[in-house]
C-alpha cells in the first residue's frame, strides 16, 4: 500500500465513515461524526452501544469476508475502535474503503513481540524485555534482543491481551516455566517489572498533510489494571510533554498513520533509558483521551474522524484542566449523584447490562485551565 | 395539570426520551441524550436529520392522534423541539407521558396575542403594540391594550411566523388594511418598530427541584430576518446580565416551567420602558444557544434533557468567548476552508438539500473568557 500513500482527497461531509467495533469508542466516534455531517456505519459482531447513533449497522462475524466486502463497499473509509482486527478482515476491507489508521499500524500493535521490536528499531525506549516462546523440546525459553529483563517481570501474552488480561507475575526464573503454562504457552514477552513514578500517556493525530498534533499529558491511575482516572495536566515535570510528542510522531510518521494514536508511557526519571519508556501504543482513540471530549475544543474522536475523512486537525488546545474517571459496572448506579455535582461531565454508554468490571460510562470533572 | 405539579422523579439512564419534531434541534437534542444514556425517540411528519442519531423513530402527522398515542406510550418523556405543536397533539402526549415544556408554555408562545398579555401581565416590558383582527364590518381594527403603537410598526401573525415570514412593514395606519390583507387577514399583532441598540438574547434552564440557571447572554445579528451570528459576551453593559435572568425566571416560574427557554430582547438604553424590552419567547432550545454546545461544560440541549428527565441541571458557566455563525444555503459549501481554520468548531446538521437560507450547519469560533 506505500505507493499509493496517504489519501489526500478530504471527504465531504454526507459521506460515510465505516467503523469496525460498536462499543463506547464506536459510539462516541459515530457522535463526534454526525456532529460533522458524516454518516456512520458500524460493523459488530456483536449488538453494541454505538448502534443507536449511527446511521446504519451490520452485524456479522469479523471473518465473514462477504459481509466485510458489503460493509467496505457502503463506506467511504474503513476505521476500527479496536486492534485485535484480524488481517484477512483488515485486507477485505481495504479492497474497496482506504484503511485508517494503516494495517501497518494494526499488525504493529496485534502483537507485542513486533510492537517492541518496532519501538526499539526507532530508538524509542521500552521496559526491557525478552521473547519467550516453547522450543521443540517442549520447554519454555527466553530470546532478550539486548538488556535482558530482571525479575520480578510480567509475562504478556504477545497478542490479544487488554485490560491486564494475558498476563502473570513472574518472581523469578524458576517461575516461568509455570507462568507460560498459566497463560497457555503462547509465544509471550517477558517484560522487567518497572519502577515508575507514574504512568502517563499521550494522545497524538496524524493525518494526511503530515502534520501531528497531540494533547497535553495525561497521568493515568489504574486499579486491578484497568485505567481508573486520568488527570490532566499531569503532575510530572514540564519538559516530558515535546519529549512524549517528539516520539508519538516518530511512531505516527514510522506507520504512515492517519487517525488519532495513544501512547502509554512509564515515568521512570531514574532510569537509565528515561525518564519516559514506552509501555504500549494503541492505534485508536484511547479511553486516557476521554478527557478531551469535555476538556478542548475538538476532542480526541473528532480529530481522529476528521484525520480518517483527510480533514486538516482541530485544535488539540485544552481551556480547562480535567480529571476523567472511569464508571466501572455498578459504579454507574451512582449517577444521581454524580450528576448534581457542579462542573462535572458525566458520559453514560447506554450499556444496559453492569458487568463487574465493564466500562459503563465516565466522568470528567474540570477546573480552572493551568499550565501543565 | 396543576396539581399534579412537575416530574420529580428523575428518569435513570436507560429511559426514553421521546422528542416532536426532527430537524437540527432534535438531532442535537438527541445527541446529548446519547452522552447521558438516554435513548431518543423522534415523531416527526417528515423524515429529518435527528433520525439517524436517535433509536428510534416515528415518521407520521403531528394530527395522527393514534400515531401520537403510540409515541407517547413508548416514551418516558415527551419533549419538543418546535413550538407549533397543535394543542390536541400535546394534550394527546400528556395522557400517556408527561410533557416539558408544559402545555401553558406551549399556548403562550404560539400566539403572538396571548404571549404579549402574558409578558405584561408579570410586569415585563414589551414594545408597544396593537391586537389587529377583522372586525364583523370586515374592516381591520387595532385594539391596544395600553400605549398605542407608533409608526413605523411592523404587522405580524399572532400564530405560525418564524424567521420574519408572516410579517410585513406598515409606515403609516393609512397602510394597515393592506397590510393586514398582506398576511391574510389573520389575528395579529401591530407591534411599533422599537429603535434599539443591539438585539440580545437568554437562554434559561427551569427544572423541576424549581432551580433556575441562565447562560451569559448573547448578541444576536439577524440578515434578513433569519439569525446570522450570536456574540458571547454580548457587548452591552454588564448589569443587563442579572435583568434579563430576572425576566427568564419571572417567565419560567410563571409558566411552571422545565427546560431550556429563549427570550429575545431588544436591548434600549433610552426608552422609557428600557433597557430590556422582550421581542418574543421560544419555549426550546435554540438558535441562540448553540455557541453553549462549544462554550460551556454543559450546552443548552444537555442542560433541557437534564431538565426534562428530573435531573439537577448541570453548569451554564462559559470557558471561553465565542462566535456562532449560522451556515445559510450554499454557505456550507464552504467547509474546506472552515475546517482549516483553527479554534473554529464546525456543525454540519447533515441536511443533504442547501436550498437558499436553510440552517445547514453552523460554527463556533472560541476565544479566551474574558468578562462579559
Amino acid at each position: 500500500m506505500s505507493d499509493t500513500g496517504p489519501n489526500t482527497t478530504p471527504l465531504t461531509p454526507g459521506s460515510t465513515i465505516g467503523v469496525l467495533g460498536g462499543g463506547q469508542l464506536g459510539r462516541m466516534l459515530a457522535i463526534a461524526a454526525a456532529q460533522l455531517g458524516f454518516h456512520t456505519h458500524i460493523f459488530s459482531n456483536v449488538p453494541g452501544p454505538a448502534f443507536e447513533v449511527a446511521d446504519k449497522h451490520t452485524v456479522a462475524e469479523y471473518e465473514d469476508e462477504a459481509a466485510i466486502t458489503a460493509f467496505a463497499k457502503s463506506v467511504d473509509v474503513v476505521t476500527y475502535e479496536f486492534e485485535n482486527i484480524p488481517r484477512a478482515t483488515a485486507e477485505a476491507a481495504m479492497a474497496h474503503a482506504p484503511l485508517h489508521p494503516s494495517l501497518e499500524a494494526l499488525e504493529t500493535s496485534q502483537d507485542r513481540i513486533i510492537e517492541k521490536a518496532f519501538l526499539s528499531g526507532l530508538g524509542i525506549p521500552v521496559a526491557p524485555y525478552a521473547v519467550v516462546t516453547r522450543d521443540s523440546k517442549k520447554s519454555s525459553s527466553c530470546d532478550a534482543p539486548a538488556v535482558p529483563p530482571k525479575f520480578p517481570a510480567l509475562l504478556k501474552t504477545a497478542r490479544f491481551g487488554y485490560d491486564g488480561k494475558g498476563q502473570v507475575r513472574v518472581e523469578s526464573e524458576d517461575e516461568l516455566a509455570d507462568a507460560h503454562m498459566q497463560i497457555g504457552l503462547v509465544p509471550s514477552v517477558l517484560e522487567e517489572r518497572i519502577t515508575f513514578a507514574r504512568e502517563i500517556s499521550i494522545i497524538a493525530v496524524g493525518c494526511a498533510n503530515g502534520e501531528v498534533r497531540s494533547y497535553d499529558l495525561a497521568e493515568n491511575v489504574h486499579e486491578n489494571q484497568i485505567l481508573k482516572t486520568s488527570t490532566v495536566p499531569a503532575n510530572a515535570p514540564d519538559n516530558l510533554t515535546p519529549k512524549a510528542h517528539v516520539m508519538a510522531e516518530r511512531i505516527i510518521r514510522a506507520l504512515n498513520y492517519v487517525g488519532t494514536l495513544a501512547v502509554e508511557f512509564f515515568h521512570c526519571p531514574d532510569h537509565p533509558d528515561g525518564p519516559l519508556l514506552v509501555n504500549e501504543i494503541a492505534p485508536r482513540v484511547h479511553n486516557s483521551g476521554h478527557w478531551t471530549l469535555d476538556g478542548c475544543l475538538c476532542s480526541q474522536f473528532e480529530n481522529h474522524i476528521r484525520a480518517v475523512a483527510g480533514w486538516p486537525l482541530g485544535s488539540t488546545q485544552r481551556h480547562s484542566d480535567a480529571v476523567m474517571t472511569n464508571l466501572l459496572g455498578d459504579e454507574i448506579a451512582a449517577w444521581a449523584e454524580i450528576v448534581a455535582e457542579p462542573s462535572v461531565a458525566f458520559h453514560d454508554y447506554g450499556k444496559g447490562d453492569a458487568r463487574p468490571a465493564r466500562k459503563m460510562g465516565h466522568t470528567t470533572r474540570l477546573g480552572p485551565l493551568t499550565i501543565g
